[in-house]
């Protein structure tokens, strides 16, 4: 018969609800009660039990870090690999467990999106729509989106300066004397996309340049898919002499592409990135991009999630994220 | 007043077995049952309480995975993170989540581990030892031990083949025929090191050369640190013709080194890594490196632990799963 906090109340002359706080909030009793309770707790055997505290609180402490399934193995994924990280460690500081999955992992047979596991709130990243939420909020789960914007009422979004980014690389280009400038895209949820791609056409309006639409390309932002089109890219008679590419992973591949055609980077082919992901500067040369900050998106989200879990109004609210380009060796 | 499981039974007419059947495990009910239970569910709004089925079957359904502190960021290291996808696979495949954590989350101030969270068992995985074991089994925790190997009673231990790896890898560069080798190496757990190194060494044995002790070096496994080691390295006179390094991150580090010392790959300088990360074909030019089977030891360690859970009775056992030499472009 294993122990209860009633025998570790009895053996070290501590109340329950004293016992209880030597294991739920250590930093609330002293020194001296903790030792006791837990030479008592260790003489017996005896450990808190966690889905009994849940049961009294109607708190689980977790919360759910869904993302779409597509970006799915978010500890694969060189962009939400570091967000996620900063929403796990933002939610450790304030009390709070995390649980990875996909869209998928949500959807009952019937399209509904349904909660089966424990969790006091979502964090809902990339590709996501209105219904999810309303989904999610029926079931009065609190939400808050990241590297998306949604037209809800009462939701947070957390995203970056998508359009600014792409504006500064570009701007980047156009100054060291570029005219034909590629654009390598990957398939990326509509806001992300639609925000870069219009940086990227915007920069070549201002010094008058019309869109070149060979020069635009959209894959899937794999290396492999990069280094394909960017080779087909710099096959063209009158090739772009810059490449922008929407993520760093495209930027590599695309490097890949140019070093294997005898190119030097950057005199005869400039390539600027997007995220500042750690693989830019483990290549060589090291890539010029557009650093995101993505410890602060992590933050952010898990912050105003967790406010609403403690009781915070909801707020309709689009945060972006200041971004900053990184000039490396090639542009 | 939120709806009960009562509730949607009656409005159905199924049992209340067969509405938690219909949440917990649609596949074993039919589809019409299915249909006919949501729609109540959803007329009611009703969802299944998570917490109260926790308590009344006494499992969570939850796994932790612990990571020695120095390896923390698991999403962040590009070794761990496919282990920890395929263990996040497997486990929702068996209906089970996962929690992240460093071993540091699960000390008390008195020393003891403590599992505070709601979990059925715990992956423990990078450098831990005896004593960590056996406190988590004192409350009543099964534990599996990921690429490490410790001497306990009952204890699976899920690592690779380590020895056989630097071996390979150490091998294929004296048949291309270099004698003067150098070792950078990566301070990872004693287990980890001491097979690779011993790899290392009855190699250069085989060939009857001896230890020049000025090559080999171990260093924190970061690109910058394997670097300056291998700039160092490099401008000795009597310089390696080539370096092994016990992963690809240090390989990348003494690529970059060796490219801003002007030496051609793998002409002037053969390199050869370790753990076949992602990395290791986003370079140019692409690592020889050693292939572990990250996903089978991600899927292996959760198997065994998920059947200690479901009630198999726990092996002594050390599961070395087997390694490839990958040959690419710098060997």
């Amino acid at each position: 018969m294993a122990a209860t906090i009633l025998d570790v109340s009895r053996l070290c002359g501590y109340s329950k609800a004293t016992v209880s706080r030597a294991f739920a909030s250590p930093d609330q009793v002293t020194e001296k009660t903790r030792q006791k309770v837990y030479e008592a707790a260790r003489a017996l055997n005896y450990t808190p039990d966690a889905i009994a505290r849940a049961m009294v609180r109607g708190r689980t402490d977790n919360i759910g870090f869904v993302i779409y399934e597509k970006q799915y193995p978010v500890v694969l994924n060189p962009f939400y690999s570091p967000i996620f990280e900063s929403v796990l460690q933002t939610c450790a500081r304030k009390g709070y467990s995390l649980f990875i999955s996909s869209d998928r992992d949500l959807r009952l047979p019937n399209g509904q999106t349904c909660v089966k596991k424990q969790m006091d709130g979502i964090i809902l990243a990339g590709q996501s729509d209105a219904q999810m939420v309303m989904d999610l909020r029926r079931q009065n789960m609190p939400v808050v989106v990241l590297n998306n914007a949604l037209d809800v009422d009462d939701l947070t979004c957390v995203t970056t300066d998508q359009y600014g980014g792409a504006l500064l690389a570009m701007r980047h280009l156009t100054e060291r004397g570029h005219r034909k400038i590629g654009l390598i895209a990957g398939a990326f949820s509509p806001h992300v996309c639609t925000s870069r791609y219009n940086g990227y056409c915007d920069a070549l309006r201002e010094i008058g340049q019309t869109i070149d639409f060979r020069f635009v390309q959209t894959i899937e932002p794999t290396a492999e898919q990069a280094m394909q089109c960017a080779s087909m890219m710099l096959s063209l008679p009158d090739r772009p002499t810059a490449i922008f590419c929407t993520n760093d992973t495209i930027a590599v591949g695309t490097m890949k592409a140019a070093l294997r055609a005898g190119l030097c980077i950057p005199k005869e082919l400039a390539i600027a990135g997007f995220d500042d992901s750690e693989i830019s500067h483990l290549v060589e040369p090291e890539l010029t991009t557009v650093r995101v900050d993505k410890a602060t998106m992590g933050r952010l989200a898990a912050e105003r999630l967790i406010a609403q879990i403690e009781g915070a109004p909801p707020q309709k609210q689009v945060i972006q994220t200041p971004v900053e380009l990184v000039i490396r060796q090639t542009t």
